[in-house]
């Protein structure tokens, strides 16, 4: 694992809990974890249980005893670690998003091809996929119970940066975050929207905004510690993003309207990424902080009998339950990580590609960028890709 | 009262209910019920209360013995009557939409500013500013409970025209309606955004889509009633509007981001109007399906203590529930058409002007513009008026 | 109408509103309101629209001009008022509880059944049979949606004794009120429990407790206005009332257990009447603060697929909706009162006994009965009546 | 750990997760799991990551090498192993029920006091006073802001014995399970209401019922899996238990009235612990469906800005919060366990007794076997020990 930031612990709750529960055709070692800093990254391993600790990751995915690299650092050394890994042979998981830019994608993308054509696998990791509730959800809507698809709405709500005195973190610094509230939560709604509606965005018409522009500096650097200092920084990533987005049309059938928003300035909102899906036969409503919950209207019910019904996904029968706790036991926001790895490794072992791919990644990431492209032209419609 | 449609029952609901809570500066008698269908129009009359009925409006307008005109026609014919009236020295109460174009909207707020130089009053039917709970929101954020605003979302969803078999209605024709779900309850969404922000929408973005483009059409002419036909008939007003607003930036401050939706395509929302406002120091999140209940979130608590607040706004000390009924004890939709009565009825006997005005159904009027603007520019930014 | 309390006002607005909405098969004149206080009873028929006031009931149930008394007195003068209406042959609707007495409802119920050998009809005031929300619940329990009834729920929360410092009002004194929360709010979970399933409690096992025992007098008088005293008086009726119930069981079934509360000390709850029952095929659950929704659950679907399913009970299907608004249109509070007109003038007019009858209200009175038996005997099980 | 049934899974993961984000005094390591079936605990070693297996418990507590013992066996074997392992001078963790019988649940008792003059510590598995929402219930009850408690209504519901044709397990059996929803659930309901509260049941008036009382034999011995068989079995424990408590009341004050449901026939209710408390100054509602949120109502607030606030309890500043996720990522079921093992560990470390403990255990045995002499007395209030 090359990083040690707040995903490396959710990455590696995964790897260490997802065989204690499933059953794997292979069992992961905790082998090595990677940081700039040897010291820090020493007592990340020792903290999360990896084996030993190294500082040059170039060295590291060279080694013969290390099969898979999982990539969480910030996205601005995504491409550059990713196809270097997979050029050395290793598998990748490699954290959302798949990068900062196109760019960096559109090379990524074409790095898993060409290791996938050796066998060699990569997935990018949009986590809420494997939510129970929402890989349930994608069942339905696959399944057909929603009908031709209308409308789409997909929103990620947080609220961190409410307080216009908070300080600079590199999540505010295009250089290093890429963009702001659009890449690092709002690629999360687009994906997951994609995923559950199984359609993919064509178009979009948008805005960026940055409502708190500028933020005390910390005397030591830039970061979460640190003396907090009397100058300010100017922030040049969004805070807020909106847009709508049309999505591919079936045949012959309605292009579903789309409509995005994140934002860290939602006050009371903490980590809501809510989805609604209105079709011809049917609706759906996710939010991501009641997780174990899934909202299901069936429009073909007796009229009096209609209702927004709240599954508790739960269930053996639900997606990814049966392994874990009785009907009615609550799942938490890290066990996306462990079903991330069941199917990873799955996948490896099957020789098979495992989804979301880096073209999935890629795709999100032109998705964003029109959005970026739209707001820079006064919102005109402007087409992904 | 010209008119006796759906909103005829409401509006005499109104009428007839108010003076029996509240205590009214004058007693309105219900005197004329006007419909071009005379037996229609009678019917209505003997079964909603009024005292007599008639056939010409021109008429009743002019009568001595009428001292308001309520008008609750379909959008096309407001301003012709709401004109006629105000010059004859009526006092008005226009249902929303003011109208269905500016240049309509434009000529009755005219009509309007002359008229209230001579003491003649008019009023457009915003009734939704009437619920206790939204008026309770504005005093929140006039209070400065939500400290600066930063982000407003405002969506009326319905799913009323799901079934893309559903007949053609007057609805849905643009020469009668003016426009789809933008007008007839987009407008309501603006609205309510304004009201209980305080706050101006200046520019939009936006989208409007057909997402069924032909109906069938009934034999015995377009209503809802009628043989069905095997003709259908084009829909030339749109089913959904999604669109981005900017609002006036308060002095020095942050020009607060909008996102709206109107749709009659929501599958499972049946008349959904919500509202949710970010602040610095709050928020406010508001759904019309569950009227009595106002949801606060106050950002000034210790960390651990917040949360949103589900407030009953049913308490004696809210807005415009002392005369009700004891707390907790739930009002429904029409009530708020009884405020609106003694609002405007206070209003003409105090000899002030009422809100919100001819000129505030103006403002909607060029917000809605704008969007159709903006739509037909490839969703380009378009300033409002 | 004898009496102009809170109920009256309900009351006043069930006449005024059921024939504007619904067709009756005779229209209802409200002809005389009837108090002590002729002075606030003129003013009260002023407000509230009857033709006229008077002071003597007992000179107006024998009026030939007066077919229909409404009672809307304190429970311990219905007893007297409506065997005297019933013997001078004018059909009696009487608010509840039916008596404060089990002995003053037997003589009640003796009266109504001679009334009714002679087309005189009598019907008890359980109005929150008559929200949609309930009506429909009954409907699917009848229709076997359920199957088999193992448990149920009903509780009635209100607060506003929670302050030690409220003053005393007529409603916590035994001699004016029979009981407290456990006549005055507990009945109204008892009728619910029995309407909506079907079945009658047989058995009680419960608990009388009241939690503030001493009470500010008010210096004029004892009621919620005047002036506040330093002298206390002794609330000798119940604040909180738990107790457990059997119901009848079906042949060859269960008797399914209930548990019921009726609390005036439920902090944050206003008016909030609660009820979930349990079945072997279904669910449903019931809350009066949200009383346009019935949550219904399913137990035949597919597990997955299982869940609480949010009714909007506002279709023009469900019942008593088809006069009012379209779908998604919310009513309130006062609308069983309409409801309840309707019922009970149709059946006066079919020549049938309406429901609920004197009987049911002598029923809800014996299970109050056993409750208090069975508190005052150590909470033993205690048959009723 | 002796015992590998479905809390064996979750204890696991309490001592595997527990030190890979909090900071312990000591580092557990999971050493030898013991089950009568050698092979099955080898198996669920291997699975669960336990170094080693064993067959005979009593062989392993007598190991120098093991320090803690943590019993997941059913209820009927934790008298004898725990005695034992205390006497041994291991310390001991110890699922809940303490036991199947007052009796043992004594002895029990004794042996930790014994023990822990020696400072071999003890502690009680009520996991569920570890979730974040329920310690913070509990830190605003004894902050005071409730004021004094009038009313506290606890339920543990669940619908896994609705269907009458599910088989006999030994959950079912008396002379294994001790009791049915009374003890494996109800348990935890009094628990966690005393807990929250600060307050003790003293007196309780209540009703056992069985209302499957015969069920299908699986072929091969009782258990979930196995054929099923054609006989049917005597099912000798309760179903669904209600009753009544009263709380030890403060010096001066109010003795608490409380309300308490145990239940596996709860339709559609999955694992839903819920309790409410009303108090003087506020009230706390808490649903274990949605355990990462607290409802909490402050009557201290002007009366129109009171209602239920959704707390999310997941801020750094919440209890057991700061090294899991941030604000708005939700924990699930078994984070409780591994704040068991933080809690227990730090306790054995310093040297002090961990809460719950065996008195505590013993004080819920005393209060189910109440609740049993209750239902079998005619719902008599019975003294509690």
């Amino acid at each position: 694992m090359i990083g040690y930031g707040f995903m490396g612990a959710a990455h590696s709750q995964g790897w260490r809990v997802a065989p204690r529960f499933f059953d794997l055709p292979a069992q992961p070692e905790m082998a090595v974890l990677v940081g700039r800093n040897a010291q820090a990254a020493q007592a990340a391993a020792d903290k999360w249980g990896w084996n030993e600790a190294a500082s040059d990751w170039r060295e590291v995915i060279t080694r013969d005893d290390i099969d898979i690299i999982d990539i969480v650092t910030p996205g601005d050394s995504h491409a550059e670690i990713a196809i270097a890994a997979l050029d050395a042979g290793k598998h990748v998981m490699c954290e959302k998003p798949l990068a900062n830019t196109v760019e960096e994608a559109l090379a990524m993308r074409d790095a898993a091809e060409r290791a996938a054509a050796k066998g060699v696998r990569s997935m990018v990791g949009f986590t809420y996929r494997r939510v129970p509730a929402t890989t349930f959800a994608r069942q339905l809507v696959a399944d057909g119970r929603l009908g031709d698809i209308r409308q789409v709405r997909a929103a990620y709500r947080q609220d961190w940066l409410m307080d216009a005195d908070g300080p600079m973190t590199w999540r505010l610094q295009k250089d290093r975050a890429g963009s702001g509230s659009l890449g690092d939560i709002g690629a999360h709604a687009v994906d997951l929207a994609e995923y559950i509606t199984g359609l993919n965005v064509e178009k979009v018409s948008g805005l960026l905004e940055t409502i708190v522009t500028e933020r005390p500096l910390l005397g030591e650097g830039i970061g979460l510690s640190g003396t907090a200092s009397t100058e300010r920084g100017t922030v040049d990533v969004d805070d807020v993003a909106v847009f709508s987005g049309r999505f591919a049309a079936p045949e012959g059938g309605f292009s579903a309207v789309g409509s995005f928003e994140a934002t860290r300035f939602a006050t009371g909102r903490k980590n809501s990424l809510t989805i609604e899906v209105s079709g011809s036969l049917g609706a759906l409503a996710f939010d991501l902080e009641r997780l174990n919950e899934l909202e299901f209207y069936d429009a073909t019910l007796p009229s009096t009998e209609q209702g927004f019904r709240t599954i508790l996904v739960t269930e053996s029968e639900h997606p990814y339950l049966a392994p874990w706790w009785p009907a009615g036991h609550m799942l938490g926001y890290e066990h996306g990580f462990s079903h991330q790895v069941v199917d990873f490794v799955t996948a490896v072992r099957d020789g098979v590609s495992p989804s979301p791919s880096f073209d999935d990644g890629l795709h999100v990431q032109h998705v964003l960028d029109a959005v970026t492209r739209s707001s820079d032209d006064s919102g005109r419609w402007t087409s992904v890709g």
